[in-house]
């Protein structure tokens, strides 16, 4: 039996990677905070990450064989400068010190394209050096090698996911895509930068089952949830506002962008692809309306 | 007030940072899992730093301004290889965050030349690259990175000491050097390899001494605290068997070498000296003659 547990289970990833790993036949353990609707078959635990005495009790008493490390805390201001990000790195790594001593054998974690060294090529898991810029990064390319050292001397299997840029079902109403639509849903304008940056965004239903597939394979290290191909961000958001039926009250280029930004952010995807073996992309315009769907119901409860 | 909590103070380098320090004017709480005899001044702690309610509790207790974190587990089979480092790292980490967020100013960390990669050159704290070859060098480089990240997102200071290799009084017995010492104390035959190898070895009273004055100045970042000046280790164990009056009962070459052994590692000094000031260094004669003096009062009692 392959018993899992689930950190962050009630965030933006961990939400989206329930459903797929429940197909695949996982004996589901989801943790957080916050108690909510898991789906069935999934037992929800009341758990906060950062208490060493919950993490032992927790363990203890569930005895994984894998973990799911999507947990992380992008709620305090400035997520990507603050130092809260290296209390999670602390609570991280004892927490897998803790899951292998008990017996677990494969782990796989959240990591993030602000890993890399961002320029001109498509980051890559082999050839793109980690030198990350933002003290976000810095912990998670921190927590990377370090899960990757301990799970070689420990001897347990692990695999470290770099997830891109996201849209899609359960994202926090302040990003960007939820908020294009939010506002036209409301019949109000939406506001954004000129968006001419390539981003490599991908569908969050899409990345929770690419997730699923990784974390059901013997993959190990580094491997990019993107699509490798990026689309501008004025092209998302007008097909987002076309798909809410009102690309009038898209307002792109009202604010200003931000200087520095890099061009084009992509991903290179053939250890997904071919090593995990996933390539399930749901097309842009579709994984779209889905999400605009899901908005639509959200905002009736 | 300088408020210092000093972690590991029974170990082999805290132990010997603990008079220098006092005589620095600072308030030391030094906190273990056992008790010992601790300068005039100090006030020992029962303390086990992998427990996050005794940090916590301590923290609270104390409120340092400063840290000097120089506990770590090398009783553990095989340290140079275990997972048990990694532990460790997750521990320091909590306990820096927590120290920085109920005021902590400076915090000073025990790294190692295992930190390194080892070749012809000497080890410099700007040119020489990290790639540890070992788990705890890999333990010790993730820490320090972690902390300096750390720092700069708080806003604390920081400096990562890099010891080299060791003697004097507080030592393992089953290190070389008490080693040789006890075996001749006792009349009774010393084994040791070749010794070919050159090892930067410094006295640990110096190392102590140099720690404080480290810990009492502004200077941030790697500090090799090491001689410059590598002595080959049989030369080391013949001067220690002399002084010992039984230069007959050493048997150089009796034990076969490591294969693959670097034949020199040395640390640069220009950090310590120039900018920390300290050149205090003992004489290797004198400092082995007062390691020796000290084991036959230790094996006395």
């Amino acid at each position: 039996m392959k018993r899992l547990l689930v950190t962050g289970a009630r965030g933006f990833i961990g939400r989206n990677c329930l459903e797929p790993l429940a197909r695949r036949g996982f004996d589901i353990h989801a943790v957080g905070r916050i108690d909510f609707p898991v789906p069935t078959g999934t037992t929800f635990h009341e758990f906060d990450v950062l208490d060493q005495n919950h993490r032992a009790e927790l363990l203890e008493m569930i005895r994984p064989t894998h973990l799911l490390h999507a947990a992380w805390d992008l709620t305090v201001d400035d997520y990507m400068g603050s130092p809260h990000n290296y209390e999670w790195v602390a609570a991280s790594l004892d927490l897998t010190y803790q899951f292998n001593r008990q017996g677990g054998r494969r782990a796989v974690y959240v990591g993030s394209c602000y890993e890399y060294r961002w320029g001109d090529e498509d980051l890559d898991e082999r050839a793109t050096p980690l030198e990350p810029r933002t003290h976000y990064g810095r912990a998670k390319a921190s927590l990377y090698r370090l899960t990757r050292d301990l799970a070689e001397a420990a001897g347990f299997s692990m695999a470290w996911t770099r997830l891109f840029f996201l849209y899609g079902p359960h994202e926090n109403p302040r990003r960007l895509v939820p908020s294009v639509i939010t506002s036209l849903l409301a019949g109000q304008e939406a506001p954004t930068s000129h968006g001419m940056q390539l981003r490599d965004y991908m569908y969050s239903v899409d990345v929770g089952d690419a997730i699923a597939a990784l974390l059901d394979s013997e993959v190990e290290g580094p491997v990019n949830v993107a699509t490798g191909e990026p689309v501008r961000i004025a092209d998302l958001v007008e097909v987002t506002a076309e798909i809410c039926g009102s690309p009038e009250l898209l307002r792109i280029g009202a604010i200003a962008g931000r200087p520095g930004e890099a061009p084009r952010v992509a991903g290179t995807t053939d250890r997904l692809r071919s090593e995990v073996g996933w390539n399930s992309y749901t097309p842009t315009r579709e994984a779209l309306e889905m999400t605009v769907e899901w908005w639509k119901q959200e905002l009736a409860t």
